[in-house]
């Protein structure tokens, strides 16, 4: 089954109201909010990357979902297959220094052995506390559409972590990404609607429209790029599309007044209608065949 | 690493407070109990198990983790690798009759995609409500041990799934286990401690006893089997041996004083010291080399 036939199919199952209809990366339950994420080995990580590199990314990965509702983290459980003794002792290092790092605590877990020879999967649930949690579906029609720090970084890494020559600064955005979690507490707040940029600026920003019923337009020239992405893979309108179609970036999308004073950057806005349509300054551009990552976290 | 390794080395991260040191089978957050569950095809079930019965197990295992700590289902996060499409329809059907049957609500999770041939990797965390949660380390010199319903039958329906010729009871009690949702909210203001039997009756009752700082006896003549079990399988000690150490019972065990009226049979009794002692009614036996099955669930 697709993912998206899948989530249809889970729709008809019982729901808890805090599921919110599975339309967002997020659970609520009182005050708190619950977020999983599944890593791959082969899949959403590789098999050369470094243990410790693994265990920062599958907990930044899910403080990602916390930080676009706002939330401060509370604890995560860990669901571990043991292996190789190196590599879970250089896991356990760096799971130690990432929720040291970014403020989190473990709750408990689960171990389990996996038949010889089978691909890593680890599973992280983490838990936050919100006041203010946005939803993915609450843009309105003249929002702008903002994204914070940089895109295509993480994408430009993962082809260096493959074996292309490039630069440090790219690597570590795709094996290293940082929550956005001081960010998304003081957004929270202020915005109508709110993500993390997860599997490609584009498909996210179709998401978030989708969800509440709008059209979003996105001006590729406004698209911010590192000077390592621009160094690396260039500034013309096909780095520009590789940036926002490479997913992993974990920024936050959000949906604001045009005139909200932010640091982050207007990429786009929102109107009556639905789709995406993209733009590079004035000229129109047609939509590339894939907008992002498809099997990723829901 | 071991299991035991790899949870002395989680012991040393930042812990939260209702990790409760990591001693426990669950998680403690306001009066919340978390819990979570991984089962691999090839280690915790079969590939020719139908997908329907996966499905009840994930859930069946998660709920009897709350059931021990008298705590009423709210929700649980489903972590889900996509395949076959016959398969997840088959399991979707599952999870849904299992959440109906069993009184819970999908609050969210994730899907993902497993490299070709890769076992199924599936996760579940449950989320329950407690007023009075026992721990497993409260036991006191003197309680006695308590187990309800009756042990062994999963352990030999196991045997039948792999081609022995066998009873339905026994295979169902193997693929559709019962968590003691209500056995466990009567008995949680009741006792002093206790756990789901999990991964055997011996090795779960040998760690509540270290977990609570005592030693603990089991009359192996004691134990309660089945119909099915004493037909199947026979009722001499190499057949109580067997039953108290296949696991997968999902039944309670518990320690409460000795004189406590319950629908549970007492097994054996709590006393100052430490580790576990095995006797036949009046004859001491020699404990077995294996007490259960050591990758089970944290």
């Amino acid at each position: 089954m697709t993912e998206a036939d899948f989530l249809a199919a889970l729709r008809a199952l019982p729901l808890h109201p805090g599921a919110q209809g599975l339309a967002d990366d997020v659970a609520r339950l009182g005050g708190y909010v619950l977020t999983t994420d599944t890593l791959v080995e082969g899949v959403h990580f590789l098999s050369t990357d470094p243990a410790q590199d693994v265990a920062w990314k599958l907990l930044a990965v899910n403080l990602s979902d916390l930080a676009a509702k706002g939330a401060e983290p509370v604890g995560v459980l860990l669901n571990y297959p043991l292996g190789e003794d190196a590599w879970d002792r250089a896991f356990l290092a760096g799971f130690d220094a990432a929720l040291r790092q970014l403020g989190c605590q473990l709750l408990g877990g689960d171990t389990v052995s996996l038949p010889p020879g089978t691909p890593r999967v680890l599973t992280l649930t983490a838990i936050g506390h919100a006041t203010h949690a946005p939803s993915r579906s609450g843009a309105r029609a003249g929002d702008g559409l903002f994204v914070t720090g940089t895109i295509g970084d993480s994408g430009a890494g993962l082809a260096i972590a493959q074996g292309e020559p490039g630069l440090d600064a790219l690597l570590n955005a795709y094996r290293r990404p940082l929550p956005r979690l001081g960010e998304g507490r003081i957004l929270a707040a202020h915005v109508h609607a709110m993500m993390d940029v997860s599997d490609g600026l584009l498909i996210d920003a179709a998401r978030m429209a989708a969800a509440s019923g709008l059209a979003v337009t996105i001006d590729l020239a406004a698209i911010p790029l590192s000077d390592a992405y621009r160094a690396h893979i260039g500034d013309d309108r096909a780095a520009r599309l590789r940036a926002a179609t490479a997913g992993d970036d974990y920024q936050l999308l959000f949906a604001a007044p045009a005139s909200l004073a932010v640091p982050a950057r207007r990429i786009g806005h929102f109107a009556e209608g639905q789709g995406l349509t993209l733009t590079d300054g004035a000229d129109p551009v047609a939509l590339p065949a894939r907008l992002g990552f498809e099997h990723g976290g829901a």
